[in-house]
């Protein structure tokens, strides 16, 4: 059981410790790139075709050469065999511009341990404050080249948002638009119930199509829950039954307290978070 | 003389053909990391002292460790060194926050030739496409954790653009705020003349402050120019006695057409651009 596994795209297991980009990787140059996180599970990839089809649309969007995903899919297979099954692992699927002056992508997967964080926050829930993106819901459509629907590498905003939630005692983020909408989390999407009601925002306020929330729609016809997009304010997260961020590798997150406010869930602890495990699993 | 030359911040010369880069960084991982880009000229760096201040500014927007100047002073004259003076390069100052559970940023420099497109820029001047950059200006006072004064690694959004300019037979970029202020170019400071009076947007809108306007700014007065920090629209750039996209390589690039429409230069040929090109090796 090794601590961190490093496969190339060519299915070539790589030592964790040892360098492999080169300093002019547009990859690290300019955060020119896209990836995916996808949680590792009794030794399977979860969900691992709806992340590979959100890749392909990323690397469209940016405009870098097609996926090939019988090539990821092997080399899954590869750093699954490695990792083992006995424990559960974040494997990231990444996927840069490549050097400067070359037309070759650089394409590796790196599974490393759950964070200790994802732990908390599956356990206790998660404390959230709502910040400003920026942007209009409207920018998407207008501006494609903001790449809002692609999941690329330049998280530097991201990661800011996130310390500074830190720095005011929360664990995590919660962006509205410049109108008001609620958009996503920096690496979640948003879930409220309203009784057996499942509601997120569209997708095309230009928020990152969510492969977990995805799954959980598609699983949670067959138990009974109505699903539905839907624009939502702040208000509409206050007075919900329940609040969760769902991702890939934390799963459900319920969110306990919104910008200092104490939320009351009305939903029975863990049907939700289980709801989404086994849509995950259950996704090919 | 090196195709490229690659030093680590300890001063170390590194075969730039081999890796540096471990997978975990999140320089790549995340685009989380600040960066430099200047100009080599005569075996000189130039403007080196006002890219380390905005190096180091980045680098506090960004809460990463201060970094060491006289590390990157001695580790810059490593790579002049190494480079020689026959010719120009573009020196890249990176500084990530390192490795997945490191404290430890990764540091490199790395001199490449000017590119072509810059060569060109500088003799022809360019075409440029205003494209909407999606927020207001207010929004750097509002949401520090955008980073918007910051030069992060995050650039996907950048290239888009610029790959998008192409596309619709542009060289260039100028962003509007969603108010329709005048803000930037994805790598450079918007400049006009009025008679003897250069004038750029306020960094305050949420731009990042130009080391080659500032340059350029502080030699002006010196040379019978007034300089001004002023909103502008983009009415104000096509009635304006020259427009220019100012930037550490490629100095000054004279824009001739803007959103389709060619501009009329009331500039004498080459006088800011030599003013420029006079300024950053001026500056200390």
């Amino acid at each position: 059981m090794a601590e961190r596994v490093l496969v190339t795209l060519d299915g070539e297991v790589r030592d964790a410790d040892a360098p492999l980009l080169h300093a002019d990787d547009f990859g690290v140059l300019r955060g020119d790139g896209v990836f995916e996180t996808l949680l590792v599970r009794d030794g399977r990839a979860c969900a691992l075709e709806l992340h590979l089809a959100r890749l392909a649309a990323s690397a469209a969007a940016a405009q870098l050469p097609e996926p090939d995903r019988d090539d990821w899919r092997l080399a899954v297979d590869v750093a699954l065999e490695k990792w083992g099954a006995e424990r559960e692992g974040a494997l990231r699927l990444v996927y840069t511009r490549g050097r400067e002056g070359s037309d070759t992508p650089t394409a590796f997967l790196l599974v490393t341990p759950v964070a200790e964080r994802v732990e908390t926050a599956r356990r206790e829930g998660v404390s959230v404050v709502t910040l400003e993106r920026g942007f209009s819901v409207d920018l998407a459509r207008k501006a494609p080249w903001q790449l809002l629907g692609a999941k690329t590498l330049s998280y530097a905003t991201n990661m800011a948002a996130l310390r500074h939630a830190e720095s005011v005692g929360a664990d995590d983020v919660i962006y509205i638009s410049s109108e008001g909408y609620v958009l996503e989390g920096p690496r979640s999407t948003v879930l409220i119930a309203r009784g057996r009601t499942l509601v997120t925002p569209p997708p095309e306020q230009g928020i990152l199509p969510g492969t977990t929330q995805q799954a959980l729609f598609d699983l949670a016809g067959e138990r009974d829950f109505a699903v539905r997009y839907e624009p939502l304010r702040p208000a509409d997260l206050v007075v919900a039954d329940g609040l969760w961020l769902i991702s890939s590798v934390a799963l459900a997150a319920r969110v306990h307290t919104l910008d200092g406010h104490t939320l009351v869930s009305r939903v029975a602890e863990g049907d939700i978070e289980n709801l989404v495990s086994e849509a995950v699993q259950a996704a090919s």
